[in-house]
């Protein structure tokens, strides 16, 4: 295992209705005016905005509120939300909803603290040295920004999305009931479970080998979120499994499957590029990605491609030639994505094969030879090969 | 699954030579003078107090040192913490060692901060509102003391040993250096491994059916441990399988692998007897309780302890007849247990036969009704029956 720093200070209150505890929890923290931020309409038609709001109100939290976070969320809105977090004098935000409101949150919480233009921090002009307190109440598994140190912004005038890491991004306290996902179209969770997947497999997909405790915890939660995923699809009123994802989407990104590993995070860098393009779910743009960035891998490590193969699709070693193994995997893993409705080729994004070599070239360069992922190293034309692999 | 409140704020800074960061840790919390705990003369001998001491004055953090505290920690040794830390005016309490030391320095941290005696706190006639900060150098993984939130005290008077559970017991950091237990006797490693796997077992031995997640995440801990354990045991300097042991006994014990279920805890409560009043490690009584304990409450749930024969020591499923498959798992634990030196009869930890009726009607009692266990109640009968078992 690699040297590590880990820590995880976010309050998790799980369970049936713990929605109700939003003010209890800002109060407990030292929030005494909250910005509200939410997304579309569905947390007003719900009630649930409403219920919070009472909460707040309950325990003596002022608060006003910001609607209208999109997916894939717009610095505009973070601009918004700083000049009213400024004008209204809040110490605390609320994100209800998912990782897109959340990150929203998290940038508003860095940019009121921050003298400049909040997008110096996001592309690396300056580094952020304080952020208010955010808490979250959560809508979607999916991006586990509530507790991860990540937070994703696309710049809207140039459709360049970008994340921030800071141990500032841990949100204070997460409140999770696995009943506000039920109402979500059923796209929408199988998106979801993309992404907590893809979390745990850019963590998992490594070239170390004495990783055997990370590795089978990754195996485990990904085998579990497999199946919670094809009854949480089918049936998104079972509290289980959605209780299941919803927890997954949290261990999948804080770190807790991760520590000790060289991760990689490839993939997601290229999705970034996709969804700013494209607008299309992240998740969604994951289950493209993925499979085409691992058929383009697996010859560089066949036998971990081959240990996910055996261990997470119960597909059976073929020792003498482990690499068809690797590739049972690659389909099993394809095959669940159609399974609950998943999108595996470019086209089906409604991406434009004449894009792959801006969509190549525009990836972020995460390593200082210009390469993009922490494990597989890949140049512009390698990002560019994977993409016209999911070009069909 | 359940609802539940987590949050596991510790930091942990985790890798060769991370205890010379213990002053600046220190400093990072706000502390100026510290007290530091520590065993045996082990870590006097090894050079290690001496490397925290140098780090506590590299970083300006003045410190007084309290040594001698013996496994299954005391009171006495309790109150001379308290008795210093007040004399000398310390604001912070730095455990160097295992879990004895840590526990005796969470209790310190209590006591400073109550009035009246600390053993109120322990046996239930006050509730501790208050605690000084705790960090920890651990060197030896077993008890994962190093961020739970539980605190084990023997009164060596009465010989009592309770636990105190608390949010207040999560110590600040937790230094994890896999190199320090390496000079651990291999029968010190196996018992903190058997520990480690008890910790989990706890959590896996339970009558619902919806945890598949969780069921999962323990398995693959579980199976992690068992083959780290037998790395160490046999090559205790292999860094590898120390720094797995290390970090699954963290995540053991914490919570992450056991949020949302129904926990068991009743083997702890017979072994905290037989350990109280013999002495003994730990671990090697847990090795002893927990197979009987097995042995007794299989019928109960055959399903599960059948699943954990299959998926943790790959016995086959007898579909027939599922209670050979669990009792094949049983067997494969004892063997697991043997073959890394643990013992497995009453006999072997010096326990006598005619001390069984007064451990079964010593072990606290958890439940309002009189019994002991989360998940399979036990009375007084039950426990002598379980000893019983063991008294081979």
């Amino acid at each position: 295992m690699k040297d590590f720093v880990h820590c995880v200070p976010t309050r998790f209150v799980f369970g049936r209705g713990a929605e109700l505890k939003a003010g209890e929890q800002i109060r407990d923290f030292g929030g005494t005016k909250a910005l509200i931020l939410y997304g579309g309409g569905s947390a007003v038609r719900s009630g649930l905005l409403e219920r919070v709001q009472k909460a707040l109100s309950d325990a003596g939290v002022e608060y006003v509120c910001l609607g209208g976070v999109q997916p894939n969320p717009r610095d505009t809105l973070v601009y918004r939300g700083i000049e009213l977090a400024r004008r209204e004098g809040v110490d605390f935000i609320l994100a209800v909803g998912g990782g897109s409101v959340i990150d929203t949150g998290k940038a508003v919480a860095h940019g009121v603290c921050y003298d400049g233009d909040f997008w110096d921090l996001w592309c690396g002009k300056a580094k952020s040295r304080a952020a208010l307190p955010v808490g979250v109440v959560l809508t979607m598994s999916a991006a586990g920004s509530e507790s991860s140190n990540s937070c994703v912004i696309t710049r809207e005038a140039t459709k360049t999305k970008r994340g921030l890491r800071s141990e500032l991004n841990r949100p204070r306290f997460a409140i999770m009931n696995p009943e506000l996902p039920m109402t979500l179209p059923p796209y929408q969770i199988a998106s979801g479970a993309t992404d907590i997947l893809a979390h745990i497999m850019e963590r998992y997909f490594t070239c170390e080998t004495e990783v055997d405790l990370t590795d089978r915890l990754c195996e485990g939660a990904m085998t579990a979120v497999i199946r919670a995923a094809r009854i949480a699809v089918k049936h998104p009123d079972c509290y289980d499994a959605q209780a299941q994802l919803m927890w997954a989407s949290t261990i999948a990104h804080n770190d807790t499957l991760g520590v000790g590993r060289v991760q990689d995070f490839g993939s997601h860098q290229i999705e970034h590029e996709l969804s700013a393009l494209y607008d299309v779910a992240h998740g969604a743009g994951l289950a493209v990605v993925f499979p085409a960035w691992m058929r383009y891998h697996m010859h560089r490590n066949v036998a971990r491609f081959a240990q996910f193969a055996v261990r997470v699709y119960g597909c059976e070693m073929n020792f003498e030639r482990p690499e068809e193994t690797a590739l049972r995997g690659i389909e099993a893993h394809e095959a669940f994505l159609r399974e609950i409705g998943m999108p595996l080729t470019l086209k089906e994004l409604g991406a434009r094969s004449e894009d792959i070599p801006a969509l190549a070239a525009g990836t972020k360069k995460t390593n200082p030879d210009g390469t993009t992922g922490g494990v597989f190293h890949m140049t512009a034309q390698d990002i560019e090969a994977i993409l016209r692999l999911a070009d069909r």
